[in-house]
């Protein structure tokens, strides 16, 4: 049984937590987070703990909080033995290279409190520093997820980048689809089954293969409609994006 | 039974055929194409037409072609009866006043020739020069789909406009993660789960609350620390929609 201690009340912790403690092979000791307030989620009160000084003994300690604050609080947390591991996509492994035992454990997804998650499908980007602390994630990881990966400081922040290109930014241009519905007084639910084939198409093609639309074929009479059609804002927006199918796709505009 | 006949050979209309030929209360009596080399999808041979003066007679001529020859085909196209539709997202419904009934009959769906589609899954948004007319289209639509929209012409051509949002743009910001993952020696794999997560959040979500990120946030140190691993044109496309995000949800760089 592996003891767990684990960092932080945000939605990263609350998921790990869970998922964790639904988990045989793990036991989750203790969840440690400044406000007490935070930790209803842990459903043992005796696990619920906001004093640094009374961090419980644990075979893994997974730092989930906010980037900012990972060297700042690893700077105060004393841990004897045991590996030490944060969940972030930005912060270099050296972060904690004040333990003697360190590593990540970063699980590529968008975390939502009310919205569960099946671990088992999300990606855990792991990195140790050492090759017997790697295999120690390697191992836990595994209990949860089937997707594990091995991914350095620099890929791990490369792959942070393309989360925000595929997820913020994708989410955005919907966004941005369901304020034009509405001012042409159109329900947003038109548009769903289409944003869930561009993604079902994706499960058997690469992107690069699975585009389509004016910009690849350089339909510039409709390219044309369609500016005509925007405001300022978006225009740019419109623009950009075709200009950069066209680059990548080796056309010009 | 209604008798359909299908103009075109291309993926809507391969894809028409097939869902027509499927459903007990269409005939698909006839398919046009000015090459008849492309009409081998239709699997009775004498129902395969490459010759526009020997259109046979049905009661719906559906034409599925390139939005810049649905013009000229219908000046050319001499039907007794029936209603003829075009099935275009930014053609106005007027291309096709010639004739005495006509409509549109628009899927909103991005469809590829080797992926199937659940028709019943997919939007048909409708639009006639008479009531009789639309009703007898809702008829006919609501047979292969469950979802049926009545749109006007300035409406289907916002919808148009909004799924280059929201496929074109969204699989493009996947090609560019995907380039740069492969520049940085990462599977595109690792990033599939996210993509997949981000579009099955917006079927409880509106895709404005679903909204997370550094932009969201206006995490300043993160944002600064993308920008520098971007190349001049991603940066461009990364500071735009950055901005955007924040504009929509009112906060100022």
């Amino acid at each position: 049984m592996i003891k767990v201690v684990i960092i932080g009340a945000g939605n990263v912790a609350t998921h790990l937590y869970h998922c964790f403690n639904q988990a045989m092979e793990f036991n989750v000791v203790q969840v440690f987070n400044r406000n007490k307030d935070h930790l209803d989620f842990v459903e043992d009160p005796a696990k619920r703990n906001s004093d640094l000084s009374k961090i419980a003994e644990a075979d893994l300690y997974l730092i989930a909080i906010k980037d900012e604050a990972i060297e700042d609080l690893s700077i105060k947390l004393k841990v004897k033995k045991g590996i030490v591991a944060h969940t972030s996509g930005s912060q270099d492994m050296n972060t904690l290279a004040t333990f003697e035992n360190y590593g990540v454990f970063y699980p590529l997804q968008t975390f939502s409190k009310t919205k569960a998650v099946d671990f088992k499908e999300i990606p855990i980007c792991l990195e140790a520093n050492s090759e017997p602390n790697l295999e120690f994630l390697k191992k836990a990881a595994s209990i949860i997820s089937d997707k594990i990966f091995e991914v350095n400081s620099e890929q791990r922040r490369a792959l942070h980048l393309s989360a925000v290109f595929v997820n913020n930014f994708s989410n955005h241009l919907f966004a941005l689809a369901e304020d034009y519905c509405k001012q042409n007084q159109l329900p947003f639910e038109i548009l769903r089954p289409l944003i869930k084939e561009t993604v079902s198409k994706i499960e058997t093609l690469d992107p690069y293969s699975a585009q389509t639309g004016p910009a690849l074929r350089n339909d510039q009479k409709t390219i044309a409609a369609h500016l005509e059609m925007l405001d300022e804002d978006n225009k740019k927006i419109y623009t950009i994006l075709t200009e950069s199918i066209q680059k990548l796709h080796g056309k010009k505009l």
